[in-house]
């Protein structure tokens, strides 16, 4: 009878412990989040993620708030989740037989195409274009504004020791704007027009400062115009504008407005970049696109390499980042990226 | 006395004479023509034009209805004037040493540069676009629905003896389906999508099918379609158009809601030629254009001789033409071009 209590006992105990080791566990495969489902908040209770073959994850130091991310929380692209795209982050584990990647400080290409070999798009290596790829934080796989994040290793590139976390956080929208350099040819003779002096504006500055081609730049801010003087560039206030058309014109004000005001400035058979998803269902003339032959080349995301470049040659973009919150002040984050006159904000873990 | 009183009536019969003979002469310099101010009406009194040097005096045998002369008759462009830029004629006078095309039945170009040493586009052979050009029936130049109209001899070409007055008035129309081979390479294993089977959808068909490309042409109407199947082209009906995107889609509908079906219907890194010019001011998503990098082409005005040349090879376009009506019946000739489901309408002279 003592035994069988003593057993009772015993094995009461140890099913506790279990229960204590399974909570423990659960703990420990939680994370904390910036999550939107029509609302955006701080989960603190986020699975983390379990790389799938060819996978790896990896633990997130830095996250930038892009428009993207801020579109979204306004409906764009209808999607629920984890948000973020622009990250840097240590890889913690590699689901695969190469794991050289392993404990390196990487940042991340955000289109996670599927690479097959009937893939039209994966065939000619433009993977973000596959039809069926995920994208980060933007469709059908969760965000980088979490502690945990796991992207295919071959979206992962190395970050060299000399860019910290800040700056390596800049590569992906930086891409973006060398994203233009692989569309179009650019020459030193050229006079290109950047329309807008925000993020992306300043960031494609850089990018286009690599062509040797005679950039003006136009915006309503001197002091965010101030940001790219270095460039050896014009920058012109937007109410001191000539009346002056441009072979190419790149937009980068995100509302139509801006993107009428580049067809206008832009000489017949020249060409319009389009990189702002402009919010849907705008009006707009086009009539003067055809009347002058305009090319418009919509612009989206570029390769990593090229950037990672540009920041490893030490240019200090620092003057772009306004502020750097916790994860903890990430809806608060959201809310100052909003703000008129920031530029940019990171979320740090 | 006798003699003075004979002279007196003499004098009065010399000065009748003369006010017959001027009268004539005032008869003989107007002319009738399609003229809008607000309201398209036939005028009778407009006067003959006088070639001034480098121009020639042109007879016309016949003009066209262009969807452009409709829409400027709804205020496109604020022209007020002669309308018309579609024609075929006879030289009838030349203010120039170069007197080769006199008496010659031709078609010209629509765009009347300025020629000048320090006009980068003439310079570039795109006189087309010359920021100081007048434009035929469309921009500061009375147009070709007149009895006589003036152009530089150098906008002219004489017109085959095999081809008739009606499918010489197609020229231009034509000429501005060949401007798209002009802008973008075509290749025999490309899939081209042609949306729209109105007249300049199916005038762009016979351009593109000189081509070798694979031609798809999209529509609403079936009986319009039958007019492109000679080309070796598959045709479907828009209620039965298939999920599938295009490298290269041609917009020929003169709506933003074609337009966006073009977008929806164009491969990522895939070209859109946008021919309409759409009616300012509509409403567009063009998110798509940026996320699937897409690049839209506007086309206008082409040269006339590779037109001329298809023409010449005999292709029988008849079937593209509705109605001829006479001058005095051209208001009326108006407004059957613009009913539904009508082609080409011509004006005769």
């Amino acid at each position: 009878m003592v035994f069988k209590i003593t057993l009772t006992i015993l094995k009461k105990i140890k099913s506790n412990l279990n229960l204590i080791t399974c909570n423990r566990k659960l703990k420990s495969i939680l994370m904390k989040a910036l999550y939107y489902d029509g609302e955006l908040k701080l989960s603190t209770n986020e699975p983390k993620p379990i790389p799938p073959k060819g996978e790896a994850l990896i633990k997130v130091l830095m996250a930038g708030i892009c428009n993207t991310d801020i579109e979204i929380t306004k409906g764009y692209k209808g999607f629920q989740g984890i948000l973020g795209h622009e990250f840097v982050g240590i890889v913690e584990e590699i689901n695969d037989q190469n794991q050289s990647l392993l404990g390196k400080r990487v940042v991340g290409e955000i289109n996670c195409a599927c690479g097959k070999e009937d893939c039209e798009f994966c065939q000619k290596e433009l993977g973000r274009h596959c039809p069926n790829r995920t994208t980060l934080g933007i469709f059908g796989r969760n965000g980088c504004m979490a502690e945990y994040i796991i992207l295919p290793i071959v979206n992962l590139l190395e970050v060299p020791d000399s860019i910290s976390n800040e700056i390596a956080t800049l590569t992906e929208p930086l891409a973006a704007g060398f994203e233009i350099l692989e569309q179009i040819p650019f020459s030193p003779d050229q006079e290109v027009l950047i329309v807008g002096d925000g993020k992306l504006g300043i960031l494609i500055n850089h990018a286009l400062s690599t062509t040797g081609a005679k950039i003006t730049h136009i915006g309503k801010h001197a002091n965010k115009l101030k940001l790219v003087e270095g460039n050896e560039c014009q920058t012109i206030l937007l109410n001191k504008m000539p009346r002056k058309q441009f072979e190419i014109v790149v937009e980068a004000t995100g509302s139509m407005s801006g993107f009428q005001f580049s067809i206008q400035h832009t000489k017949p058979r020249g060409t319009v970049v389009l990189k702002s998803t402009i919010a849907a269902d705008q009006k707009i003339d086009l009539s003067s696109v055809v009347v002058n032959e305009i090319t418009i080349v919509g612009s989206r995301c570029g390769l990593f390499q090229p950037a990672l470049d540009y920041l490893a040659s030490g240019v200090d973009l620092s003057t772009l980042i306004t502020a750097i919150y916790p994860i903890e002040k990430g809806v608060e984050a959201f809310e100052v990226a909003e703000t008129k006159g920031i530029l940019k904000v990171m979320i740090e873990f």
